[in-house]
């Protein structure tokens, strides 16, 4: 290699412990041990099967998969829009849907539409890993909010002002609700002040809403609200949502957002040239996720995450964690360690040694927290009631040893 | 929307003049005219038959469509190497191939790894615009070569000495052969020149191979080359491709890169963050790709394709433009407009009376050079061998008018 070749700062994204992790489940079940692994952030069980059978004709009939509008179809578009008027009582202009190779696409498009090079966006910390990584990744300064089981770790205006304060004016703030790994949300008045700062201070809202729909009420109930749309208190926000988790559909990759009116325009010309178009295959199946059998397949999914959630708020005690912040949505617990943190060190320690001696693979806190990850984990419990009591009697097992 | 809330200047894409003709030919449709169309960039053929047959029964079988790892299925890029043994008698390590989300997804990628905010990457004018589009969202600095019919529109050593001269050392050079808008190829020894430049001058190499596999030789006959991939003169460049063009896939949104050492773990990292993974689906069926049969399929559209060509060249002194470099490959013909210019004034007004007069749409030059293409028009000849007679007997009476 030149010197002159060496790849750029940019691409310097910090290694995520998760991706050892699976390695190391693999090199074990290869050599015939049984891993519980509860670190996949997706559903297991596929698509809706109205959603699969509208592939599997499309595909059989041969049509030709030609490039669709940079935004999407319009019929997917006009779908989507539909599904806010359902959900969430939103009237929405089909003109401000992009339909995006998932959420992923969405993000990259808005943050390049929304942010210059060297502009300050806030995020929550802990949190997902990759706003940051694309932030960086696309010259933007990441203004990391720390934000603790207090706050339920989710961001307040006052750390907003914080922030602001000591590292200058921030041009955007992403929010997560209900958050990965947390699981928490805010609520609408929550939001309300967030995006009311944002209005303020000059700064675009980024909303995900990835997790809307799995969500969770005292008990096995599910909330009467799906989440809070950032669009019910502001339609300067972009919000950001896609078919991989309510649905299932991880691998189709198709996503969502809903712009502004003045970022319509830039985030079609971008999208354009850094995608030419969202799969075709996965936006003409897609349509088929708004019909009344798939909400139905769907919701019965979010109502089995329901049960295997308090199987495992149920042991918490027992386990003698703590703090944590149990999920009002999505399907993960993400919990510090307590007492076990004096024995293992840390979360990764502890990460390891479970994955050793009892199976049981997590994710340590350190992939979502720089600062006080080291004191968390992150289960999720999308893998399924089996293998969350699997994991929790193996657990248990592995503490008292 | 708050005066802080403009879109970012890196969204600020030029407009495309096919945009606004596309627009007009769906009015003129609409109206009930019959309008002949060669500006799609896509054939209309669908994919070869053994992959829209895998992904239905991809599909009928329900199984879970799930995240792959980032760089792709170990299946798909086993098999994209194995294409490299059998097109080009080149030894290529599976690990070495990123599958990604159409070539977009891989232009978007190799740039991020090899290039940081501020550098200076060349490229041909006329060309592809979204590569100038992408590296300026990015923060690179685009340097354009003015290559015109006396190079075949192709770059050489000598205009990338003239670039670093005047604007500073280069940090990359983007080069597409057979390129777009113009089909023209570079020979094994021009590509080796230009990849001794980069070696010599630390730029890196980035070679869009999208249309290798649609070439053609004198007559009717296709070359016997593929196309000349650059890691047969440096195993420095990287490589782009895609299953859009040859095997006709556009809208499954899958490509792939070859990738030198040091850019793959940046190039993972970055896919996991900014994209998470190709699409699934698509990636299971495009292994068929590689089959006898689906190779067979794709050669029968290049040799209509090779047909359609020669009916355009045959009419060519007819239509009294000029000049213009026959296409060696993809299935373009990028041609000035001779004596028309003096009657029209430019390609843009050229194009919107041929449309309004007779119902055939062209590109305008002017999408792909800012400078010089106001001479010029692209045809695309995927429309078919009926497409472009009708298409020449209109333009033919239209001139003549």
């Amino acid at each position: 290699m030149s010197p002159h070749l060496a790849p750029s700062s940019r691409s310097q994204v910090p290694p995520f412990a998760v991706m050892d992790i699976l390695a190391r489940v693999d090199a074990l079940r290869a050599q015939g041990r049984d891993v519980v692994s509860l670190c996949a952030g997706e559903p297991s069980g596929g698509a809706p099967a109205a959603v699969s059978a509208r592939a599997a004709e499309i595909h059989a009939s041969g049509r030709a998969l030609t490039y669709t509008p940079a935004l999407g179809t319009a019929e997917l578009r006009g779908a989507i829009a539909d599904h806010y008027r359902r959900w969430y009582g939103l009237g929405v202009d089909p003109g401000r849907v992009a339909v995006t190779t998932g959420s992923s696409g969405a993000f990259v498009l808005s943050f390049l539409a929304a942010f210059e090079v060297g502009d300050r966006v806030a995020l929550a910390r802990p949190g997902y890993p990759a706003y940051r990584n694309i932030l960086t990744a696309l010259g933007c300064d990441v203004v990391e909010l720390d934000a603790g089981p207090d706050t339920r770790y989710q961001p307040t205006p006052a750390m907003l002002d914080a922030a602001a304060s000591e590292r200058g004016p921030l041009a955007g703030v992403v929010l997560a609700s209900p958050a990965n790994p947390t699981g928490t949300m805010v609520s609408r008045e929550e939001l309300a002040a967030i995006a009311d700062w944002c209005a303020a201070n000059g700064a675009r809202l980024i909303s995900d809403e990835i997790y809307h729909g799995i969500t969770y009420g005292p008990g096995l109930e599910r909330a009467a609200s799906m989440g809070v749309c950032a669009w019910e208190v502001s339609r300067e926000a972009v919000v950001i949502s896609s078919f991989s988790k309510y649905w299932g559909m991880t691998g189709w990759r198709l996503g969502w957002a809903l712009l502004p009116e003045e970022l319509v325009g830039p985030v079609d010309a971008l999208a354009g040239n850094v995608a030419l178009c969202p799969p075709a295959p996965s936006q003409l199946a897609a349509v088929e996720a708004f019909s009344p059998e798939s909400y139905a397949q769907a919701d019965a999914w979010v109502a089995d995450y329901a049960r295997t959630r308090q199987t495992l708020l149920d042991a918490l005690p027992s386990l003698g964690w703590g703090p944590a912040a149990p999920a009002d949505g999505a399907f993960y617990l993400y919990a510090e360690l307590g007492d076990q943190l004096a024995r293992f060190g840390d979360s990764r320690e502890y990460a390891r040694q479970l994955l050793e001696s009892e199976g049981v693979a997590l994710v340590p806190g350190t992939d979502f927290d720089s600062v006080h990850g080291g004191r968390a984990v992150r289960l999720s419990f999308a893998a399924g009631q089996a293998a969350v009591e699997e994991a929790i009697a193996r657990i248990l097992r592995f503490q008292g040893a």
